[in-house]
C-alpha cells in the first residue's frame, strides 16, 4: 500500500480520548522504568513527573531485569548504547515481554551508526508494545529487518508512513513516527495528530520525553494505538501551550514541564480542536 | 523505644543555626567531591554552586580516591550504580573515612534493587558522617544490616524515625530522613524541620541534591546533627520561596537554585518561624 | 616572551567577525559530535541547538569514530573519564586527525587527576585544532607535555597567557582562555575578548559549552583563531544578556540558551562596543 493510500485512512486523534487516558495516567501514578540515554534522563525523569507518572531510572542489568518485572511499563531508548548499558536493555526488555509489561522501543539515530543499529533490530524482536521514532529512524528499522530498503534521511513524516504501517504489521506492534505531524498505526488504522511546534526540535530529549510518555500511556490504556496517541497529544499541546510564555529555546523547555503538570481535558480539547478546523 | 517517644524529644531547627551554617558555607566555598547517579548530575552541580560550594562530579576509581583526600566532603549516592562506579564509591569511602573527609551516603531505592542494597550495606560499614533517604531507604538499610525489619513502604517519615534513631546509635553515624516533615537524629537528640514543599517531589533529584548539601555544611559545621538539619532547613525555606513564583515544576527547579542562591538568614528566620507557630 | 609582552599584542575580537561566524554557524547547521563529561551533556546539546548548531552525542568507542569521520567538527571534554569513554575520545580524535575534522579539546581539571592528565596529555598528540581550558588547566597541559611548570592554581586568565602562547606554538594549536577576560591564541597573534558575567561561574557546564560552541565555529570559520574568538564573544555577550532577565544562576541559564537563540549582529555589536570603550 503506498504512503498516499494510507495517509488517506488516518483519522485524527480525539481530545476525548486523550483526555481519558491523562486522567487515568495522573490516578494511577504508574511506575514507568526507563533505561535511556544519557543527555536526557533528567528531562525524561522531570516529564514523567509533571505529568504525573513515576519514573525510575535503573540500568545496571541484573537491577533493571528485576525492576522491569514491576514496573507499569518500560522505556527502552538506545541514544547512548554502551556493552553494560547494551545487556541491561536486552534484561529488561526480556524480562517486560516475558511477564507481559508494556515496554517501547525508541531507535534513536538507528541507521548511520553499527552498534545501535544491531542492538535495535535485536531489541525488535523481544515484541515492543510500540515502536517511536523519526522518519528516519523508522525507515531504517523496518529496512533492517526486513526489505533492503535501508537508511533514508527524509524527514517527513508523511514519507515514512507506509513503511510504518508495514512493520507494525510484520512486527504485530504499533509505530509512531514523530514530525511536524505525527502519525501512529498499529498495521491496521492510523491515527494523526497535528498539535506542536518547531521550538520542539530546538531542546534536546523532546522526542525521548514522548517515548517516554508513550509508555507510561500504555500502564493505563491497553490499546498500543490510543496510548501512543495520546501521549502525543499531551506533549504536543503542553508544546503549544509552553510556547505562550517562552522567549527560546530555554524558557520553552521549562514551561513545557509546567504545561505538562496543569494540562487538562478543556486544554487539550481547545487546541486539537483548533488544528482540526 | 518507640516512633512516638523518639518524636516527643525532637525540637525544631534554629533558623540561628541554619543561618550560621549558610555563612560559613558561603565564606569558605568547600569543595565537594559527588558520587552521584546520572539523572541528577547537573542539577546537584547547579544546586552547590547556587549556594556557595564547588562540586566536582568525578567517577573514575582513582580518581575518586585521590579527591576523596583533597575535597572538604564527600556524598555518595547510589542511584544508578554500576560495577565501575561502585567501585568508584567504595574507593571514596574508604579514602574518606581514612583521612577524615566527612561523606554522606543517599542510599537511593535501597531494598527492592539488589546490586545497590548489598553496595550501600557494604558502604554503612566504611563509617558515614550521615545517611540520608526517605523513610522507605532508612527503614531498608536499618533492617538490612541489623534486624529482620526488611524493607517497608512507608512514606511517612514519622513511622521511620525510631529505626533512624537506632540505626544512627548502632553504627555511630547522623540519619537525616526526609518527609513532609523532615528529621534528623545522632541517636542521642532529634531535630525536626517542617518547611518544604509537596512541588520538591515533582522534580527529579531535590532529595538528592539534598543529600549534596547535607555533605557541603557537614565540610564547615562539626556537628552533623546540625550540619544536616541546616542543609535541611536551607532547601526547604529555598523551596517555599520557589513556590511563590512557580507556574509548575519546570520554573519551580529554576527558582529553586534561584532561590538558594539569595537565600540569607533573615528568610530563614521567617520561614521557620511561620512554621513554628 | 612574558606574560605582559603577550598581552601588550592582543587586540580585541571583531563583533563584525563574530556576526559572520554566527551567520554561517546558523546557515549551515553543522554536526557536532560531542564526547563530554556526564554532568553537562544536556545542557551542551541544548545551547548547540539555540545557537543553530545540531549536536550529537555518541561516546561509544566503535560509534564515535564513525560519526568522527561524518561530522562537521568533535568536541572531545574530559570531565569525567572512564576506561570506555577515554578508548572512545581517543578512536574519536584519531579518525578527526585523520579525516580533517576540526575538534576541540576541553582538559578539564587536568593536573591534580592522574587519569585525564595522562587521557589529555596524550589526546594532545593527535592534532587538537583548539584547546579550550582555564588557566590552571592550560599550565598544566603545557608543564605536563613541555617543561617542569606543573600545576598552577592561577585563577587570572592573563596569568597563563605565555603558556599558552608557547603551548599553541610547540603543538601547532590554537588555545583559548577562559575568565574575566578571554583570551585567543595561535602563538602568533592573540585576540582578547572581555564581555561576560560572574554567573557564569555559578552555572555547572558554561566552560564546557563554550568548548562545544567553539567547536561549532571551527565547522565554518577555517581560521581556529577566529573561531574560538567568535564562539567566545558569543557566548559572553549571551551571557550579559541573559543576566539581564535573571534572578539568580537557575533563571540565567535558562536565559542564556534564549539568549543564545536570539543573539544577532547588532547584539554582538553593541555589547562588544561597550566592552571597548
Amino acid at each position: 500500500m503506498s504512503t498516499v493510500d494510507v495517509r488517506a485512512t488516518a483519522a485524527p486523534v480525539r481530545a476525548r480520548d486523550a483526555g481519558a487516558v491523562l486522567e487515568r495516567l495522573r490516578g494511577r501514578a504508574p511506575l514507568v522504568q526507563c533505561l535511556t540515554n544519557l543527555v536526557v534522563t533528567g528531562f525524561t525523569a522531570n516529564a514523567l513527573l509533571a505529568v504525573g507518572a513515576s519514573p525510575a531510572m535503573v540500568d545496571e542489568a541484573d537491577e533493571a531485569s528485576e525492576l522491569a518485572r514491576a514496573a507499569d511499563a518500560l522505556l527502552v531508548n538506545v541514544g547512548t548504547p554502551s556493552e553494560a548499558s547494551a545487556a541491561a536493555m536486552r534484561a529488561a526488555a526480556h524480562a517486560a515481554h516475558a511477564v507481559g509489561t508494556p515496554w517501547v522501543l525508541d531507535p534513536v539515530a538507528v541507521g548511520p551508526l553499527t552498534f545501535r543499529t544491531r542492538l535495535a533490530t535485536d531489541l525488535l524482536t523481544k515484541g515492543p508494545t510500540v515502536v517511536r521514532g523519526n522518519p528516519s529512524e523508522v525507515l531504517s528499522l523496518a529496512g533492517a529487518v526486513g526489505s533492503a530498503r535501508g537508511v533514508d534521511s527524509a524527514t517527513d513524516s508523511a514519507s515514512a508512513l507506509s513503511a510504518a504501517f508495514e512493520l507494525a504489521a510484520r512486527e504485530s506492534t504499533t509505530v509512531a513516527i514523530s514530525g511536524a505531524v505525527d502519525y501512529v498505526t498499529d498495521g491496521h488504522s492510523v491515527i494523526e495528530i497535528g498539535t506542536g511546534h518547531p521550538l520542539m526540535t530546538r531542546v534536546t530529549g523532546v522526542g525521548c520525553v514522548l517515548g517516554a510518555l508513550v509508555a507510561a500511556c500504555c500502564a493505563v490504556e491497553e490499546s498500543p494505538l490510543l496510548a501512543a496517541s495520546a501521549a502525543t497529544a499531551v506533549l504536543t499541546v503542553a508544546a503549544e501551550v509552553a510556547v505562550e510564555s517562552s522567549a527560546g529555546p530555554g524558557s520553552f523547555a521549562v514551561g513545557l514541564l509546567d504545561a505538562l503538570y496543569s494540562l487538562d481535558a478543556e486544554i487539550l480539547d481547545k487546541h486539537l480542536a483548533a488544528r482540526a478546523r
